[in-house]
Formats: C-alpha cells, sequence, structure tokens
C-alpha cells in the first residue's frame, strides 16, 4: 500500500539511518549507508572524519560531482512481514545553501556536537518521494 | 576498518534484509529494499505475489535488463556508532542457473514455504564484496 507524501516526509524525517545510492561509472550503482538531515524538501549528510579516510566517501561525493541523482532509501525491518515499509527520496545533488546543515546535524547526532567531527556536508533537493507499506 | 572477504560473506549469509540498486536510466539509481539468498558467489532474489502488483518490482526488472550492473547493501543499524557495520555485494545479473533458488528462499523465509508465494527469481553473481566495521 502506497504512502501519501506526508507520511513519508514524517517517517523520513524521523528516521535515523538510510542508505545512499549514487549513480558510478564503473559499477552502475554505489550504495553506501549514511545518517542524514531533513530540512524542508531538502535533505544532507555529512562527511565525517572517519569517512573521509576510505575512498568509498570520496567516491559519494566524486559521483554526484559527475552525476548529481541520486536516491535514499529508508526502511523498517521486521521479521513480521505485516510491518514492513519503506519511503525512498529520489534527490538532486545542491549546494548547501543557506541551511545551518552542521548545525542540524549536531542537534540529531550527538556525535557530531564536536563541530571538527563533520568535514563536509553534501546537500540534496528532495525531487520526489515514494513510500511502501506492508499494512 | 575493512571486513576481510570471509567475514563479508558470512554476514552478507547470515543477513535477512539488504537494499537492492539497480541502474536506472531515467532516475540514475533505483533502490527498494530487499530479502535474498547467497549459494556460492551467486545471490537472487525473489520477486513475490504482492510486490508484483506495483510497479517498483517491475522497475528493477527493467532496470537490470536494459543494464546488468546492479549492488546490494547490509548494514547493521545502532544508536551505538561503534557497533555499526556494512557490507556491500557489487553483482551482475545473471540466469538462475541450476541452483533451486525457490527451496532456498523457502528454507530461509517462512513465508516463502507456500510455492506461489515466489512468482520469479532474479539471480546475480557477485562480483565484488566490500565490507566495513566501526570497531
Amino acid at each position: 500500500m502506497r504512502l501519501d507524501r506526508s507520511t513519508c516526509t514524517s517517517r523520513l524525517v524521523e528516521a535515523d539511518f538510510g542508505v545512499l545510492g549514487t549513480v558510478d561509472a564503473e559499477w552502475g550503482v554505489h550504495l553506501v549507508p549514511v545518517v542524514f538531515v531533513v530540512v524542508g524538501d531538502r535533505l544532507a549528510i555529512p562527511i565525517d572524519v572517519v569517512k573521509s579516510k576510505s575512498t568509498t566517501s570520496l567516491r559519494r561525493k566524486a559521483n554526484v560531482a559527475d552525476d548529481p541523482r541520486a536516491s535514499l532509501l529508508v526502511d523498517h525491518r521486521s521479521g513480521d512481514w505485516e510491518r514492513l515499509w519503506w519511503v525512498r527520496a529520489d534527490l538532486q545533488a545542491s549546494t548547501p545553501g543557506d541551511v545551518p546543515w552542521r548545525e542540524v546535524l549536531a542537534e540529531s547526532y550527538p556525535p557530531y556536537r564536536r563541530p571538527e567531527s563533520i568535514l563536509d556536508v553534501m546537500a540534496f533537493d528532495i525531487v520526489e518521494l515514494t513510500g511502501w507499506t506492508a499494512s
């Protein structure tokens, strides 16, 4: 059963973890788990100090530089399949603009309250929201 | 910290849920949560009766018909970020071959013990395995 847009939005806002997919020239799709925050119809993902040391992090940034299309999936998992649901946000990479993303991230995720823990922020416009629930 | 290949394999085999990413001509990336099974260096995803009614299911099938590259991410979530880990399997769509996928799926997931619950199976070769753990 489809979820309506306002339910998609509220479940996206409440979620802590998602999976980001970007377009990868070699592999087709690059997937990585992320934390994220939503403000209005925009969304941001931090690049933190730990992640920046791996090539994985650089790949997601290089990918959106080459192709700004991306997608974020939030899914609720349960052994009881009647309780499954998911929300997908199709995205377009954009500039951070005037949203204080680091402060928003720090409010949502205590590890980001140390300002130096966030190296960079990837910002996106939410182009489309789709959601589904089993019941 | 990178996970070695055997750890990646065992965590992938043990996982119940993952996120499948396929290459989408319009949106760049198409993400959907899936259940899956692994046999050797192959992996399969069921198309079940409920999912077949949505266009989402058709999209993942149409996408791999157009571009066989895909990726599956399994991630462990926790409020304690020291316990986070993920495994990514980069995939190439292939034919089901001689693996009895429906039986393997039924062994792993009780809802699939009714044979009519699985409409179709999407099979993939595992091309690359990558994994990361916070600690």
